[in-house]
């Protein structure tokens, strides 16, 4: 299916943009110039370009995190995209009225789990602007780009492709903690700039748990807190933290260096009450 | 206090970006996300988001030297906050028509040091604007952010806060170099890409020394020089740069490496005359 | 020759930037702050700032593998400039309707090369805004931001410069492979995040060829591909990229770690047919 950019009908809607592409490469410069030319009045937000390479649920969990913070009727764009030129699914949620757009490879699974509301999914897989012009290489220029610029524009996702179950999306491998009483197997998502280590753990998710200790990857018991002062200084602790997600931190050191965690390491949590 | 984004009266002003968040993590897209949200005319420019964790004089220096580039309605927020969750104060510059926001914690006082017209300072500590949304870690998206964004759709600080001696600020602990007969004691603020020292010395305040020479921590002459082409190539001087400092350099090479100097390190020069 | 800016008479184009500058140094904040002064509604988009310091046909890479994807109009700025504060010409080329600007070191040979259309070249040396202010060692800033932003405005090159032919403009080194009979001698122009060596081939050039090798500095077969599933999962090939130039590559794996490759580095290819 192709489609031509539609006369803008609504206010130009922001675009924020997650991608593996690095900030070196001219290839998110070339994202946005496909933007700027076909979707010249909308603001673009860079959420992060620097993903680990084809690090699926890094990306992921930025998606998660940040979707919410943006304007009620942003389109936000991930490509993270081991599959490319494959036949991998394009999918877009639209969750009350943001659109999220991804492959469909378990990159819109942390953000669909957070959604209390409805949410709808579409498949845009043949949404294709110019398909003589798309490279095999870069669909995140190619194809994406222009997808996202259409529905910056007042674009319906509707109009390009079959509404479907948001439930059939492809699941990140390790989307969902395991808990069990008293016990929480997780994994590691992201490491930040100052070593907090964010696990798939939603703030709650434990209660508010007594005797809390880290059984692996390295064991030692945490304090459960809500603000760094919670923790005494170079103690760890598990942290609500700003990301609807708990993390290992550290009060002023790094969690990461601490307990030698990479992002990926399974952990495992223990408590008593 | 609690504010509410105001009608916009004037023309959406500038925001200009100091942060040490790194741009791997979502933390500086969420900011803009904010932004995008609550003053989404407001063009966002990053002076940098790579400021060393923490390093507070580094961000002041980025500071003092971008503000006058920039329009002169401009509203500047950095934020370095090794005491978010504490109560240290929020404050506001204003400086002709500029308005630099920060932590006051000493990240103001190289630019405010640089003013020669009339300065005010507001406290604005108390202006935040959804208390119970504000994350205790994360005050850069939270509280600075929307304040940002309100003052640059033309609020006014002092219907946000009480006005203040500037003089009352935090002062970055070195921020005034020692300068006695012939002899200057200062330190490295920042060292860029290309290797040269940025010293908190201010052009003219060694006026146009001869026979200068470090003492430590490595010694050796300088030539002082206003351009590249004054220092022959691999020989060092002291550089009247473009960021409004004088910066140790070395034509074509890094005067890091050469010297072994890193940020945050106390420099002695003496001269003859 | 001092110019003002102009009244705006054209829809304000968007501006791409090129640099070698980084992402810490405020450096890039300042140029962006005075195209806000100068050219407040006219979008920017970032290509790269993280060229090599000094590698100029690294950055003229970036500059003719984007420039087609921006907005017709679009007004492209790209400073790597070893030779700033010397008497090195500023250029600007004009291919249809976008306007390159950049020190006239050989940053325009590989943009200029992929014209099949009719190219101006103008010379803006002389196009200094506020001599007074200009430093020494930041035209980047001083000069070609103001010139940047006026001709984003809608200045036209002729009125700042005297056109000159395009011939005449320095030359990248080796800007031109060199392709015999069933060989051929290029050079490496990038390494991208992903490990690809992009080359200074342009797709086509070598035909389809059969019993393809790399000779030095590596050896060793290559198979001919357009996608990277043409290639066998870990072996190499000589791939028709989405940069406009013929990349070496290794399917999910870095070309440049298998065979040792660096920036700049010659490479020698022969075939059979």
């Amino acid at each position: 299916m192709i489609f031509t950019p539609k006369k803008e009908t609504v206010p130009p809607r922001t675009i924020g943009l997650i991608t593996d592409f690095g900030l070196t490469d001219p290839y998110v410069g070339q994202v946005k110039a496909v933007l700027a030319r076909k979707a010249p009045h909308c603001p673009v937000v860079d959420i992060s370009h620097e993903v680990e390479p084809f690090n699926v649920a890094q990306a992921g969990f930025f998606l998660a995190a940040s979707f919410e913070h943006f304007p009620e009727d942003a389109v936000i764009l991930s490509v993270v995209d081991p599959g490319v030129g494959t036949d991998r699914r394009i999918a877009c949620l639209e969750i009350e009225n943001r659109l999220l757009i991804a492959p469909d490879n378990g990159l819109l699974t942390l953000a669909l789990n957070r959604c209390w509301s409805d949410v709808r999914a579409f498949d845009l897989s043949r949404a294709v602007d110019a398909p003589k012009k798309v490279s095999h290489t870069f669909h995140g220029r190619d194809v994406f780009a222009p997808l996202a610029a259409w529905l910056a524009l007042g674009g319906r996702p509707e109009s390009l492709g079959a509404e479907i179950d948001p439930a059939g999306l492809v699941s990140c491998t390790w989307s969902a903690p395991e808990i069990t009483d008293r016990r929480a197997r997780c994994h590691v998502l992201h490491i930040d700039r100052f070593g907090n280590c964010v696990l798939n753990l939603e703030p709650g998710s434990l209660g508010t748990p007594q005797g809390l200790t880290m059984e692996s990857p390295a064991g030692g018991p945490l304090a459960y807190a809500v603000r760094y002062a919670d923790m005494p200084e170079g103690e760890p602790g598990l942290l609500e933290g700003s990301q609807g997600f708990l993390e290992i931190a550290v009060n002023q050191r790094s969690a990461a260096k601490r307990f030698g965690l990479s992002m990926g390491d399974a952990v495992e949590l223990a408590w008593e009450a």
